[in-house]
């Protein structure tokens, strides 16, 4: 016990020096199936709380062969070229083995994660609830605590990924292509008024007037749609990120819209709120889960849902039944 | 006891014979908070199951003074002079007493009220939840029952009203009003894509041409959403009600959506898929009711969500504590 401790402690200390490889140790440890491991890496969370919290967390999202990668990878390597300390959090989608992703690391995002001020942290997509992985924000804290300064947190864009995602960053990015006609077809429910920015990619060589045709369509159907902060326009921007063009703009926009902001009071009540919600649907998941873990509530439920689609039952006769017939302990 | 199931039989037979005191009185024993009214009001509802699920049932929401009541008047008389049996359930905002609010029939929806096809039920805000009573949708079983073969379901538009009201219909529709920019501003998020058609109202007059480039804008926009039925395009129509016009064509709309939706099987699917998400959303609900009825539970949560935004604890710790701490019987 007392050797645990010991090693949570020196484990917490190496991340607060930068060391990457003890911050992809606690990771590891965070996403372990393992309860000792959740036990300790929930302890080494608890420790490393008071340093949490001072950086951009930004999530990003696009269409299917936006480039959402190139894209992070060019701009991350201009965020530390300029000073700043970025991590890169994505599911890997290769990846089922728990405990990292070796492979992952090294394929994508090759120059990106030569910056000795940048972690790319790709979590095996095992883990994931709704498309985003269940430990990605806390391992969001753990980066903050490291002292990165961004967060970058991509989205696979399956699932509830985007929402999901959305409440945990203060900033969200969507990334587009040109021949928004077509693309908006395939484009989910409600994903354009999630972005605080919206960014038309790949816009670059023969691509490049249709690419400022694409904005001026998003610009007028941006006016149709609610934003996503309040207070906070939706911009739209061209971005090439084979030509390094546009990235500088996003930083600047990024930095214009902490400052709005924080002007507002938004920037920390949206934190907060996000927080209390989080809890409050991690209550909401546990209780479901303890209900159906229940193997015998889980066949009534079967049951009465096949009487009552086939009208013998009604919802409210069921639920009743569910409630009142049996005493399980359930906390 | 005995007598109880005399006066539910009888109940149920008037209702069968379409006796629209008799429906009322149903409905007010659904709305009822008494757990005995509870209960018999489920026992008749059960009586009832078979007799169910012969309607059309309508969604209507729309914008702030798009003349949601107007159009519902209009369209239901016409539907009545057809040969349809028309219900219209709402939420009566100036009512707040249990029991039905006999004002609220009197003084909307006049023409339609003294229709004896129709039958309006303005039911008070005070059981909504997220702005839909807690009743709405077993009110339709019983107006079903009934024999009314087109079901209205007016939103308020508030919570997730628009939402939950699409939970539980075939169609829905959102009537808007020209000048679409500044109109959409005020639109909640994601409203439009979950209508099967949209209607610029208020196409009379001086306000035809306007309501005709609204139209096409709408329509432009509707390329960008995706669409909410399957195999179903969202139209577009203009419609006055004031002129009667448009009106056939809508409905002409509503029989070629249901052809096709038979056709591709979606009909069936979506409303089992609506029962069943409505049993899982009731034993959600019922969870999260019966975990917060506890007052200490409700105090430890409230206490650990302070330790948590004051960065004391960590989230899952407090979810932990939550459920290992102590052993409460939930069910």
């Amino acid at each position: 016990k007392t050797k645990i401790k010991q090693n949570l402690d020196e484990l917490a200390e190496k991340i607060r020096e930068g060391s990457r490889l003890h911050l992809a140790k606690a990771i590891t440890l965070l996403e372990s199936a393992h309860p000792e491991d959740q036990s300790d890496a929930q302890d080494l969370l608890k420790k490393m709380l008071p340093y949490t919290g001072d950086s951009i967390r930004i999530g990003i999202t696009g269409v299917p062969g936006a480039g959402k990668s190139t894209f992070i990878e060019a701009f991350g390597k201009m965020l530390c070229e300029r000073g700043h300390r970025v991590a890169v959090l994505a599911i890997d989608p290769s990846s089922t083995v728990n405990g990292g992703s070796i492979l992952g690391d090294k394929t994508r995002m090759e120059q990106l994660s030569r910056e000795p001020n940048a972690f790319i942290r790709p979590s095996p997509s095992a883990g994931t609830l709704g498309g985003v992985h269940k430990k990605t924000r806390e391992t969001m804290l753990l980066c903050e605590a490291a002292g990165y300064d961004i967060v970058l947190i991509e989205t696979m864009g399956v699932g509830q990924s985007e929402t999901i995602v959305r409440g945990m960053v203060d900033f969200f990015l969507l990334l587009v292509l040109t021949g928004a006609g077509d693309e908006l077809q395939g484009m989910k429910k409600g994903i354009m008024e999630l972005a605080d920015t919206i960014i038309v990619h790949k816009a670059d060589g023969d691509n490049l007037r249709p690419a400022q045709r694409t904005m001026s369509e998003y610009k007028r159907i941006q006016h149709f749609l609610q934003s996503a902060t309040p207070g906070w326009d939706t911009r739209t921007h061209l971005v090439s990120s084979l030509e390094n063009k546009g990235l500088s703009r996003i930083q600047e926009t990024i930095e214009e819209f902490r400052e709005t902001c924080m002007k507002t009071g938004f920037w920390s009540s949206r934190r907060t709120k996000q927080t209390t919600e989080w809890f409050q649907a991690m209550i909401r998941d546990r209780l479901i889960d303890t209900f159906y873990a229940n193997n015998d509530t889980k066949q009534r439920v079967s049951q009465f849902e096949k009487q009552i689609t086939e009208g013998q039952m009604t919802v409210s006769q069921a639920v009743d039944l569910l409630f009142s017939d049996e005493k399980t302990e359930l906390i």
